[in-house]
């Protein structure tokens, strides 16, 4: 099959892989404990710190985005202490399953799906619960495409409490700009398989000196996930436990290309595909999940809900076109869809996109005239250059 | 420098990657709730069950070895109950700790570093401690060489005692006979990086019925490590967390290649390994850390600690020469050092370490005549075929 392998993954993660990154990764295996690797994992952790907007030392864990959602729970409280989990979507959930699961006390902060938290209404929650000793918040919403105002609602925390921050930021560091410690963040966590245009497997943490002072006290049992032991085997250039050496081959690489466009210039990529996208999406008379202002640059999401035609049925009429989109989780199946546009995605991916999303419309009866949402976003794109 | 990704890798892990394993994880990244992912999840598990030796459906995690002993032992054991740890090395030892940091009741029966555990005294210590509710033990233990005869250890278990049986197979399965059913295995792990020839960053957990049970209604929290979630995911094929597909997708060729050699076929391959690096070792006079019979066959240990040269400045030597051996680990390090043979290994890669072995002995001014390893390792090959 000529074009098996020729497909736009248009996914909010995993993501493309870019060539000279799959090249890197192609190295030959060496020893976890060699001079090479201690180099590697030094260096990957010492540049992955103006991403993070960090002077702390990223740590690198080998596991999915989720195993540091559960890293920034165990290693910050004990049973019994309460918790505020910010939830704007299946990701804020999902650190509330965590803090359940090992019997914190949570209070939930629901957010409706497909809107940002307002700052004042986390002022007045956190007021609400005086005894909350972290606050667990999602940068991005991979479900639904929110991007949460963290600077603010992390300036409002820091102000009406000494609670810790710990914010999920698998689905956008490295393609929004992040300033944890300017912001007062206190953990930070992302993962390899977003913008950072890796194949999952690895997953990133930094820690401020202040969360630290909770880490080393923190009764909570934890082995694989003790942050501890990866902050002391750093001090030593290594990790506690074999790393996933072949995708740290390909970080390295990854932050050549991060460096090489510079991050002012990537954020300005991921806001113009964002554009783009959201143009092209309202000029063909879809309707947007999330507002202007609470769009995230690395994902949009389609609501498909009042419609007369069924989601599911456009991402596979997208699919046999070779382009993959997402659908909606938990409640939003069937709801939804979603378009990633992060990492190794350039303006022409969006406008690929958007003309064979015309002809799945058109596939479906659904009216729409073709080319008029690949011009509304050639028009975002000129205006931009 | 033209050979600078040209050396022999003969650590007992990470391992060197077959180079159609290498190719197959450069297929583009795909979304990991898509139908490719799903097929592929399932079809790796299935195809690993033989080599586990088990009609159970083993689960596949996102991270390394070590959490999947950590895997073992949450899920099986909550704090306050007793176990037995089998201590024959560094691995033993690993069990212990991660027991203790969660707060279980740890009988060590340490056996001296270089010896397997004899079936007999395992039985008198487990009479010794009838509370016991799971035996820990360690098949390969790497960082001696030894092979513990976990089939006897085993059925001694079974016949004393109700208590489950968990087994740290990560540095051997996949070049030695597993037969967990029949044996009676309760869990078995093993790593991606050591026999099955792929890089760092995959574990594997197979679990028997027996076991199922205890872990259903086992209150010890656990989340990225909750290996019921990972079941009920694999049922409906697919994982509870993104997975590390790029490995995911040189696992599925790993396996065409293990099932195209067969399995007996490997282990006899091991076998060979294992005699012929024996033999060269004895030739050139040094001293072997393990016997015959509790030698494994996918690393040997060189005991140096009587020696009036540092094992040190051989492993220096011999990779000036572009050949990597291990060192030893903890109270080992400086006393032994360590040949990895597993995975991508034949015998003339057992000829070029031998043979570069000798020049480095030469280079330290120790005795030895050049040849005479090489020698030996050629008549046991040539015996063997």
């Amino acid at each position: 099959m000529l074009f098996a392998e020729k497909f736009q993954l248009r996914i909010p993660g995993p993501t493309p892989i870019p060539p000279s990154v799959q090249r890197a990764m192609n190295q030959p295996m060496i020893g976890h404990r060699s001079q090479e690797a201690s180099q590697l994992v030094r260096e990957c952790s010492d540049r992955l710190k103006p991403i993070f907007g960090t002077n702390q030392q990223p740590l690198i864990l080998s596991s999915s985005g989720t195993s540091a959602l559960e890293a920034g729970v165990v290693n910050t409280l004990a049973p019994g202490e309460e918790a505020i989990v910010v939830v704007t979507g299946v990701f804020g959930d999902r650190f509330s399953k965590i803090l359940q699961r090992y019997g914190m006390i949570v209070h939930r902060l629901d957010i409706p799906w497909g809107q940002a938290c307002d700052p004042e209404t986390l002022k007045t929650f956190l007021q609400q619960h005086p005894q909350t000793k972290a606050v667990f918040m999602t940068y991005c919403e991979t479900s639904t495409g929110v991007l949460n105002p963290v600077d603010k609602l992390t300036k409002v925390v820091r102000e009406h409490s000494d609670a810790l921050i710990i914010v999920d930021g698998v689905s956008c560091i490295g393609a929004v700009d992040s300033q944890m410690d300017d912001w007062g963040i206190d953990i930070l966590v992302t993962g390899s398989q977003k913008a950072l245009m890796l194949p999952p497997g690895l997953a990133f943490v930094a820690v401020s000196e202040r969360a630290w002072k909770t880490i080393e006290q923190n009764p909570t049992p934890r082995f694989y996930l003790d942050l501890v032991s990866y902050r002391n085997q750093l001090e030593k250039h290594t990790t506690p436990f074999t790393p996933a050496l072949s995708l740290l081959f390909g970080l390295k690489e990854v932050l050549n290309l991060l460096e090489l466009e510079g991050l002012e210039q990537i954020y300005r990529r991921h806001e113009l595909l964002k554009n783009m996208t959201r143009a092209g999406i309202q000029a063909l008379g879809l309707k947007l999940m999330t507002s202007d202002q609470d769009a995230s640059p690395t994902v949009t999401s389609i609501d498909c809900k009042d419609t007369d035609w069924q989601a599911e049925d456009l991402r596979k009429a997208l699919r046999k076109q070779n382009v993959i989109v997402a659908g909606g989780q938990q409640h939003l199946k069937g709801q939804i869809f979603r378009i990633g546009h992060m990492g190794y995605c350039d303006p022409l991916d969006i406008l690929t996109t958007l003309s064979a999303l015309e002809i799945a419309l058109k596939q479906l009866q659904i009216p729409v005239d073709l080319g008029t949402g690949v011009k509304a976003a050639q028009e975002v794109w000129m205006d931009h250059v």
